[in-house]
């Protein structure tokens, strides 16, 4: 956004006084405030605190074609790996977490999972060794589009190459080699990473004993689509982003984008039982004349939500993790496409550092002919009716995709109030993962009688969600 | 937006190409469009074609104090007005539709409810005189943000006055009585509309004999606030409308929050069973590598869906349309605080074009201390359950506050797939009709076997919507 004053015509009196908009005054606010800090000097780099860091001079092929020169993977452990190294726990993050789950003796802030980790905790650390990374494509430690491209000695920006879910866990893999971890006792994953402990299981189907996945899916529906979708759209309509087309690093980020982004991902955490009880139609302030700007306290909420996080989360790596989980199916189909894909890009980790082609940059244009709105019902009644034997091969696509995990006993768990990861997502994982021959798949749904927090009650709900988990792990 | 080019550092070679962003191409484009426009002569009005119109002469004083000197309704009707005009049903509107329900002479182009209304059709011309209004705030011929304020000779622009939704109903109250219409055979509304049939019984009952209200409520709960919310910040937060205060009229419309505003819109109006079935997960290309712009087809239909939206309806008209859906409550507490401040504000209908005092402003700032998150889901449940009697009186203050419903027949209908306006919001509708003594209340719900159209439901089903209306009538 342009620092340069409001340019609100001089109206003349008029019949009613002007609204005041104090919530667009304090963006303008902050915007000044960074573009001061930015003239002094860098911007300050993401962290949430000291973490331990695997580098790995290899590059790595991704399954859309990019490749890293090199890479760095944050992490962090809790625990002690015994002498075999048989007692791993590789724990998977969300969508925006680091790798702090919990508090450790270099950074004693508390981590986005304290309570579920720790002596007699569902991951219990006098058992277990767990570890948590920072995804590949985050910015807590991890590459990702805000590091710098060794190549152009620049921060990657939009030149990162498109990620994967299993980009992220070959990774993952990567740094478990480092550590000489074989194998993992189990993979445990809420959200994000509860597509990823799936993923891990395919991709690594020898090195992976057991998989707990937690408000997670196997492949992503088109409502998670949408709601990430305007996010991505409202965060790169910030003209700190638009005008640098993410090359914001030197200049301001786009916070205002990312507040926009955090609000809406915020309505997806959070669902409509809980808030109807906290919030319900209360405004901040009766007293007060109705307002444009955050008035109701829902809306107070959501708008703390979002100034709370606009500077802590890098834009670039939103978009591109967010992208990955879009991408996320574990369908036969894409599976076998992204083999083939590899194999055709593996001669790209011979000159790893030498830019490709042109004809891969990504130059999709939307058809000429839009998407048409069908305007009978009974229409697309029909039309949804002949496509029921396309999902069919859908469902089955999916089993086979699953099949490696036949052997691999597997918690799956699911809450009923979750708009984002809605239940019938789980109770899909399960029954492929039954349908596919699978005979140790635990599948729990946590009803509403339980939870009404929705998406977010695994971070929230230490008996439901942490003593299911403790009980599976044994 | 500004419109100058963007600022994309000149990168050196990179490990991978830089991305394409078609989609901001797009929308840049269309700034400098509209720009040129701009600059050779005054913007187009917004329309729907040609409409009756209602003016009043006589000031209007609003539920929240403002005050319009004068205004006018834009209204269409099809059927004929009996001699003793007692076959009239009032239509009322969702959020951005206009009066044209239906085609007419003077405007052939099919409206936005063509199948439901005709000789023989759920709405039957055979039988009844239906009028349709396009809602005060709108921008489709009545008095809305975009209109000429008679003090000031400009837009109102955002010193339009707050508005509720019996406010609108006042004013079709006002063309009601311009049209020798003293009572109505019924009122009618789906949506936005479902609200006002409602209000318009509570507010005028002895002039409405029966009511229909599809996919509306009796209030807003926060989901659905939450949701309008983040449409509202959007469009404020595109830079046309946030360097003007929403003065924009004089120079390009903020077409890019436009765009995005409905986008989301669009995501709260249909639902996931649709969606599944007939987008899934497919790419619009899938030959293509993955892009950050629209790559999904559900991500291509919502862009179309912006797109041919952005430039259709005025961007102040949503956002206090919006807020006067959020502020839509029949709790009899809220009642009661109208009638008492529109008995303190009676005095400014006398003076209607004198400007009202600078303590009116709105001027709402947030506090200090934003609201904290709780930390222990124990705490959140233990909260919650403490609220269930504060629960319980709101419902007692919305049965008192629908109490002049007691004798007025009405059909409530919901649709299960509706996540906008969802179906435990009509049934409280029908249970607190049926606890104030109503022995004439209709409840049909559609279940997803029925329609897997969420909000939209009632725009395509002609025989699940229109036949219950059709029975109802009689």
């Amino acid at each position: 956004m342009p620092t340069s004053e409001p340019t609100i015509p001089d109206v003349p009196q008029s019949s009613n006084p002007q609204l005041a908009f104090p919530c667009l005054d304090n963006v303008e606010e902050r915007t000044q405030r960074l573009s001061r800090r930015s003239m002094s000097g860098p911007e300050p780099s993401y962290t949430t605190g000291a973490h331990e860091k695997f580098h790995s001079g290899e590059p790595i092929l991704l399954d859309w074609g990019g490749v890293l020169p090199s890479f760095d993977i944050a992490y962090e452990t809790w625990g002690t790996l015994n002498a075999d190294k048989s007692n791993a726990i590789l724990l998977h993050t969300g969508l925006s977490a680091s790798s702090h789950a919990h508090s450790t003796e270099t950074n004693p802030k508390p981590g986005w999972w304290e309570r579920f980790i720790g002596p007699g905790a569902p991951l219990d650390t006098d058992k277990y060794f767990v570890i948590c990374t920072n995804v590949l494509g985050g910015c807590y430690g991890s590459t990702g589009p805000s590091s710098l491209d060794p190549t152009s000695k620049q921060p990657y920006a939009t030149s990162f190459p498109i990620l994967t879910m299993q980009d992220m866990v070959r990774a993952q893999f990567r740094l478990l080699d480092g550590l000489g971890i074989d194998k993992l006792y189990a993979s445990v994953g809420c959200s994000m990473g509860g597509m990823q402990s799936l993923a891990a299981g395919v991709l690594e189907k020898d090195r992976v004993s057991r998989i707990v996945s937690v408000s997670g899916c196997a492949r992503s529906h088109p409502y998670s689509i949408a709601m990430r979708h305007t996010q991505r759209q409202v965060l790169m309509a910030d003209q700190n982003w638009t005008r640098t087309r993410g090359n914001y690093y030197n200049s301001i980020p786009p916070h205002q984008g990312m507040k926009l982004a955090r609000q809406i991902a915020t309505i997806t955490y959070r669902s409509g039982p809980e808030w109807e009880k906290r919030f319900g139609r209360q405004r901040a302030d009766a007293s007060r004349p109705p307002a444009l700007c955050p008035d109701f306290l829902i809306e107070t909420y959501l708008d703390h939500a979002g100034e709370k996080w606009c500077l802590e989360y890098d834009a670039n790596s939103l978009l591109y993790v967010s992208k990955a989980m879009d991408l996320f199916d574990l369908g036969k189909g894409l599976q076998d496409a992204t083999t083939q894909r590899r194999r055709e890009n593996a001669g790209r980790l011979q000159g790893a550092s030498s830019q490709q082609g042109a004809a891969d940059a990504c130059t999709f244009v939307l058809p000429d002919e839009p998407y048409q709105e069908t305007e009978s019902a009974a229409e697309i009644l029909a039309g949804t009716r002949d496509s029921g034997a396309a999902v069919d091969q859908l469902s089955e696509d999916l089993v086979k995709g699953m099949a490696p995990l036949r052997d691999t006993p597997t918690l799956v768990l699911g809450v009923a109030s979750d708009i984002l990861f809605p239940a019938f997502q789980q109770r899909e994982v399960a029954e492929t993962l039954r349908k596919a021959g699978n005979r140790s798949v635990t599948h729990v749904e946590l009803g509403e009688d339980r939870s009404l927090f929705g998406h977010d009650t695994f971070l929230l709900d230490l008996e439901g969600v942490g003593g299911e988990i403790r009980r599976f792990l044994g």
